[in-house]
């Protein structure tokens, strides 16, 4: 390897735009967006083409040099941040962002990894339909970034995560080769689905450079419903209800507990409760519907909620009046994480377990956290209805923030992660491993599971060169046992 | 490798009831449904538990014994039936039977690979519940073999292949691991989604033994129609007519030309044609909705074809008023093949290409095949919504079943597999790629795809044993470029 060869290389094959070392310049792109990590890189690397991704990456495989892919540098794990030893190179897919197509009829977009996922809603809003997946960083998250890391967000229950909307994908292989599996096919058993492979990978197994996602028809309309009952299993039981009756209009379910919304309250000028009297467990419903069913979902709303109300699942109950009373009730949702952000620090765990035993999970072990860790607050909130909550541990009042977080924080997600493996769930549901939770799914992850994607990252990228350090250890760990398979 | 070790200790392993050499007992199993392939085999292993399953793979790979896994036998292309050189072990999956779990609040079943299909919709139907994939072969099929060739069906269009349908899944690794991931979780971005790589894998990378399945609400009614028009085009314009405005209810849409329903009007007895004139082309339509939205059903159906009438789409539709009549559509559908076959020999293509462009596929080749092949017939008919036709080349009159077939149909089916590789599809929609496809997919494959497939069988299954010959050439092809790795 010549370390002076390879920026001039890059910068011959991907012109000035392509390729800078200008420090200034790499900068932004270095340290993720909360803060929390930064690295170093030989220079940043801006293709404007799958053709030329595909020829950088094969001067990066001639010259052993790692690849950190990065999309809107909004991810939550660090896993688009180099690490602080200078030997890789930042490969930014942001100049790859066209909308390649957009079939109105086929109900489907063709977008570069670069494209922005508000750009991909407006384009899918002016032609009368909508893309069913949006989150809190859809200003700055790519197409790319979305698929790679197989985002959710709070429309997973009725329509999927990311992995869900991908008809299609197109990625540059370890080796520079173009994999182009863009091509819709509903239907295509000619044997592994390579494409499901590379979602949520990580970019450990290919650069994505395309994809085809499916798109919905408008919404013709919604209905948004807030509930408030003693126990969280009675908000399972209320979901259970729904999905029984209403699983085509169910678009979202989520739950907060008194501590939360009341830390919403106090924080947010003009929030209001949407009940009277305060309960220990509240949940946010929203039933959505294409246009011929809209006029229904008042109806259906009122029988769920009269029915659960009788069954004496819930206490009380209200329908939004309004679009804005609707979003009223959603700005309470999003406000959870800012409100308690003020209170102090807290460690977030974004974790899931099997549907049917969320309740019961939430129920049982937020009191095992306080009790093993006293002064502190465990609070679970959100998504419900997809078995997957946000939960947070509150420091004890007076813990300096940063110092916390490094010392008692990590046991506290010690305890919390192995709470989550004894119930058979994961210790990343929506934000994925980066570099983050690499230690911790090293210390809890089945050996069976781990062992086949060992062997899967070996077949696809012998050299170690994509993303290294994210999800698994390193080449560097790797290579003893490579060299005697 | 000591070939009288081998069954002895197979025997002390599974006992008599789970390891035979009989060849009256292994008989039925060595054939396909069809007849069109036999082999030859040591054994018939047939354990009773995952842990059976994954000592017994651990003595195969011991001993280097290749492990054809089996199901219900009623795969299409040959998947299931070892070759004849009788090296192998038939490891049959069907006395693991027992559905293990079936939660009705939580909407899912956990299902051991040997359990019938039509077993698992009795029991979901005793739940008020239903499992939203269907096929001729219900009543042999079998869980694992659904989900080792990612089965299809008449309701994909709405509810997806079995990929899917499948929440958990549990498999027996080549070296004898149990990968557990039956555990529902419907988020988990812990890596890479092994699970989907071992759906559709054709027990090439894993023995799937068990598997967490989604079960929907029983369904409320539904409302059939038929609509007769003179292009396959407009059948297309109906479908996103269709998609636009009733896309939570559309269940099923399949299109069958002139020729196919008048061979069924002339086959089957008591067979009537929905409509009073012929079309040249007709189209068969299913909503279906969860009880509350069952009272919408006809007046969306009407709307839907009245709307089409106007436009011109369609020349004709009538709307089933009763179940019997409904059934009877269906079984103009379902009376294709057989009539068909009535006629003469044909060769049958399970093909697929992007849903927007299958209209104009059909249309455009139809008339090439006919050309190419004087005296033939081309025929497509089924799956329009999934972008997946069963595309049958019927033989000249008085070409002789069998000897037609090996000659001249191999020539037709290469013609055909051209035209949708050009198109951009897929030569294997449903059905696999078993051994009847092998050479096809090593003649069309994109070289990226395939290299990474075979880096990932190495990877998973580096002794090849593991259903040999089926999907990828088989072991003894890939020893010298594995050694070369």
């Amino acid at each position: 390897m010549n370390d002076t060869a390879f920026p001039a290389e890059a910068r011959a094959l991907l012109g000035p735009r392509g390729f800078t070392q200008d420090a200034e310049l790499m900068e932004p792109w270095l340290t993720d967006w909360r803060g929390r990590y930064s690295g170093k890189a030989i220079g940043l690397a801006s293709p404007a083409s799958t053709q030329e991704v595909a020829a950088f990456v094969k001067l990066c495989a001639a010259h052993g040099v790692p690849i950190v892919p990065q999309g809107g540098n909004s991810g939550m794990s660090g896993g688009a941040t180099p690490d602080g030893q200078g030997r890789s190179v930042l490969l930014s897919l942001r100049r790859m962002n066209a909308i390649r197509s957009l079939d109105a009829d086929g109900m489907q977009a063709t977008c570069e990894a670069g494209v922005i996922l508000q750009t991909l809603h407006e384009a899918a809003d002016e032609a009368g339909l909508r893309f069913p997946l949006t989150l809190g960083g859809k200003g700055s998250a790519t197409i790319g970034g979305l698929v790679s890391t197989n985002a959710g967000g709070t429309q997973v229950l009725r329509h999927g995560t990311m992995r869900a909307q991908v008809l299609g994908i197109e990625a540059v292989l370890a080796d520079g080769e173009i994999f182009d599996a863009l091509a819709p096919l509903k239907k295509d058993n000619r044997g592994f689905d390579l494409k499901q492979l590379l979602i949520g990978s990580e970019g450990t197994l290919g650069i994505v450079t395309a994809a085809t996602l499916r798109l919905l028809p408008a919404l013709g309309g919604r209905v948004v419903m807030w509930a408030g009952m003693n126990d969280v299993r009675d908000a399972r039981r209320l979901l259970v209800r729904a999905q029984r009756q209403c699983a085509q209009v169910l678009e979202g379910f989520e739950v907060m507990p008194r501590h939360a919304l009341e830390a919403v309250l106090a924080h947010s000028d003009g929030a209001r409760a949407p009940l009277s009297q305060p309960h220990e467990w509240n949940a946010l419903i929203e039933f959505a519907a294409d246009a011929p069913g809209a006029n229904q979902l008042m109806s259906m709303a009122e029988d769920l909620l009269s029915q659960a109300l009788d069954a004496g699942e819930i206490a009380d109950a209200t329908i939004a009046a309004s679009e804005g009373q609707a979003d009223g009730f959603w700005a309470l949702r999003d406000e959870i994480a800012p409100a308690e952000r003020a209170i102090g620090p807290a460690m977030q765990h974004d974790i899931s377990v099997p549907v049917d035993r969320m309740a019961d999970f939430v129920a049982e072990t937020l009191p095992l956290v306080e009790e093993r860790f006293p002064g502190m607050r465990a609070v679970a909130f959100g998504h419900l209805g997809d078995g997957n909550v946000h939960y947070h541990v509150l420091a004890p009042k007076g813990a300096v923030r940063g110092e916390w977080e490094a010392s008692e924080g990590k046991a506290v997600s010690r305890f919390v992660h192995d709470l989550v493996a004894r119930w058979g769930g994961s210790i990343s549901a929506e934000h994925g491993i980066g570099q983050m939770k690499v230690d911790e799914l090293a210390r809890l992850d089945d050996p069976a599971r781990r062992s086949m994607m060992r062997a899967v990252k070996r077949a696809l990228d012998p050299q170690g060169l994509l993303n290294p350090g994210k999800l698994l250890p390193d080449e560097q760990a790797l290579a003893p046992e490579g060299a005697n398979a």
